[in-house]
């Protein structure tokens, strides 16, 4: 091979979950199973495809807006992104800039390593206990920065506020990420917290709980000079991110609370069902405050009820990972995608006898 | 301030051209002035908002094989971005990953250095001559990358196609990226030598030519294991970039190749008028194979003409650097616009003699 790729970086990319097309359950990618608010379908249509000629806001200001008045902070507390994925990229980027490593839990949204090694951020995952909890007294020492994905995925476990709160204080030294992407479901945000922390970041998706993952938008909310200092960064990096029909269709998602809590409660009282459905056919999960559950079966592996469930067009997700490797990461469906995942379960369990 | 300020990255920001809002003439930009494609509006007015809980296809598989079609190339050799800028700033991260410096011109796009900074990348800016052209024999050496931008902006100068692959050739050492935001105004595309120089990749936007600045998609063609490894940094970096509109808008966009060879011959006429217009003016532009020019006035300084078409509601682009700040960068608009334009000129020169 030519010598011009000595240059070149190589990586070990993300896998993302499988987008099987046509007719299947698709419980591997956290999606909603509920469409958008119908404001966002209406903007959309009445879309004017004239203004398409010409760059979007550069600081989304329109949607930077909307965020601030539904979370009650100051617009200049918000920085938008591309997905908390380019939020948390830009976060890495700006705010990890030090010698001193990182932290994060060992077992999380596998992105975060990836994100350090990209960006050459040092770094050190810290154990989840045996019950995959989040101990903080485990991450005292000097880091250059700190990210916990609260609820964790894929464990689903919400580490409490008080803890967050702790951690935060704690490393007055660094800034602390919550990376938030599930916390509409049942948990608690952090982000009452900014006005007392000014080390800490909260962020946050329209991809969960706003049913808008084709869109790609998420946010972070933190302290005004750390929020400037990452556009500062983006500005050097994509002056023009958010493309015009995301920044309508996100403040059109916002201008519909009622619609979002109800989708919200809808995902909650499935769940719960689901969890309870799970254990009478052998599984157990730990109590979940996100859209999905975390289920390992008594005796059947984790991997193979995966691969059975994906024969009969259902998807879950499974890795093949030290200490999750008997564990399913299941998406909460419909009630009518729920009981046809019950019902190929106990199928394969069945067969298993 | 506390010392968690201590790790966050200081940059100095690009700054983007002003977005003025409500009536007034935006030639400074360089958006097209016509709207993109029917049929772009017409996918999105049908968009179905249901399918937006999905994530979008993870490799914008639907996009990449029409734009291998248009550009006769394999869907494996196309890579897609959020605008140009992703797909450069992706190439930076993935090809420019040596210790040698990367080589550009010293008047060129202005994030080049910015990226260069950002992800730390050592680079050599390299002398326009005085009549703001490039000469390969300047970059004669062993470089960790080139790039150039091909017609150069802000200069709208085009370097002949013989000299590219003169420079593609001279530097199998490293990747040489043409960056051809303008190229479908009049210029030459670098595309058909992809076949010959692995080390080439050509990038190309959807924001002036189709109209779609507001959508924000460009794209690479280049070397199939060249373009995996940047994918590779992509899927490590944000899985899911382009979202859903996005993708449909562009397909839109490709499918209408006599509207796209329209508007472009439009521009490409009321250029060569405004070059003629200005002339008599007492300006003076290079020969431009862009959407714009870069004028500068027999004896009025351009800092003032620029202030004073914007007292008129008339934006045009001016820089207060070395070499170029007796220049505007003017982008090309409607002829009614433009007929606007001189018509504020003839007033601004008038009033001072």
């Amino acid at each position: 091979m030519s010598s011009f790729f000595d240059n070149i970086r190589r990586v070990t990319p993300y896998v993302p979950g499988e987008q099987p097309e046509g007719k299947v359950i698709k419980l591997n990618t956290n999606e909603n199973p509920y469409p958008p608010a119908p404001a966002v379908g209406e903007i959309l249509a009445a879309t004017d495809a004239d203004l398409l000629k010409k760059y979007p806001e550069a600081d989304i200001g329109s949607l930077v807006r909307e965020l601030s008045k539904t979370y009650g902070v100051k617009p200049s507390q918000v920085f938008v992104g591309v997905g908390s994925d380019d939020v948390i990229g830009m976060i890495f980027l700006s705010c990890f800039a030090g010698e001193k490593p990182i932290a994060f839990p060992d077992i999380t949204y596998s992105f975060y390593d990836v994100w350090a090694e990209l960006f050459r951020v040092p770094y050190r995952t810290i154990p989840l206990k045996e019950d995959y909890t989040i101990d903080v007294n485990d991450y005292d020492g000097d880091w250059g920065g700190v990210i916990i994905a609260n609820p964790n995925a894929p464990t689903s476990i919400e580490l409490p506020i008080s803890d967050v709160e702790e951690l935060v204080k704690r490393h007055p030294e660094c800034i602390v990420v919550i990376d938030e992407a599930y916390v509409d479901f049942g948990g608690t945000s952090a982000m009452p917290l900014i006005e007392k922390y000014p080390n800490l970041l909260v962020t946050q998706t329209f991809s969960k709980s706003r049913s808008l993952a084709g869109m790609r938008i998420g946010f972070a909310v933190g302290n005004e000079a750390v929020i400037k200092a990452i556009n500062d960064v983006k500005y050097s990096y994509n002056s023009y991110t958010l493309n015009r029909t995301a920044i309508t269709a996100g403040v059109a998602s916002l201008s519909d609370p009622e619609y979002f809590k109800k989708t919200c409660e809808r995902v909650i009282r499935t769940r719960e069902a689901a969890r309870a459905e799970l254990s009478k056919l052998g599984f157990s999960c730990p109590e979940s405050k996100t859209n999905f559950l975390f289920a390992t079966h008594e005796s059947i592996p984790a991997e193979y009820i995966q691969k059975e469930l994906k024969k009969r067009d259902i998807y879950v997700r499974y890795w093949n990972k030290p200490r999750i490797n008997n564990r399913l990461r299941i998406t909460i469906g419909t009630d009518e995608e729920m009981a046809a995942l019950y019902a190929a379960l106990k199928e394969i369990i069945a067969s298993c006898r």
